[in-house]
């Protein structure tokens, strides 16, 4: 089922270290508060989802093009190398999905991003203009 | 644009360390000959490309009923604790997307299956059984 803003209540894994961005017509948008990278998490609004398997197809779908959108949203902000898509929750298996700007040298190249220790919290400065570019880049 | 399989030829690094399932409507399926594993390559068939965020919309939603496909046909052959569904392509530009079923304390639980070393090839009677089991499953 498909939940307003209001009634979704995310993992706390994944509202830790992150930062909200606002909502798509699907999926809470959060930025994850490590500066190294320029990475989205998408959370479905979906009770009890974890698998994209698993969603009605109209879903699966919306989640897709909010990809794209998220995808382009990054590399509008930071002009990248390659945008890496990720669907994993082995951690936390609600599902959410990485999209990241990845560039050539960053701090887990050519490697996954996904677990890398050392992570590097935004200045609250930095944090506030990113949020602002990100927002607007997603049209939120 | 759309290539049929006779004229589509993906990048060696896509077509060395796996085997060939067969073609989806949009992609070649490949099956990684890593027995730790039950881990499918999806390469849709089109020409240049390497950003989901490039795909026509078409295409793109076409990727993604094949990542359900895939990971459909995955669980059916290998019960797993969870589906990662991921499009890196860090070191091998080419769009491919990696479907893969995960088991808790599977080589590399938690973690991404990504670059893990220690890659163990079939035996050739496992490569075929699981060929076998696996185009059954993907309706190949």
């Amino acid at each position: 089922m498909r939940l307003a803003p209001a009634d979704f209540v995310p993992d706390g894994r994944l509202t830790t270290g992150t930062v909200l961005l606002g909502e798509l017509p699907l999926s809470r948008v959060f930025l994850m508060d490590d500066s190294r990278f320029a990475w989205l998490v998408l959370v479905p609004r979906l009770e009890g989802a974890c698998e994209i398997a698993d969603l009605a197809e109209s879903d699966a779908l919306q989640l897709m093009r909010e990809a794209r959108l998220a995808s382009n949203a990054l590399r509008k902000v930071v002009p990248c190398d390659k945008l890496n898509v990720a669907s994993l929750g082995n951690m936390v298996p609600q599902l959410h999905l990485h999209v990241v700007a990845r560039l050539k040298g960053d701090a887990a190249w050519p490697g996954p991003v996904f677990g890398v220790p050392g992570g590097m919290p935004y200045t609250p400065e930095g944090r506030d203009a990113r949020c602002v570019a990100m927002r607007a880049a997603l049209g939120l």
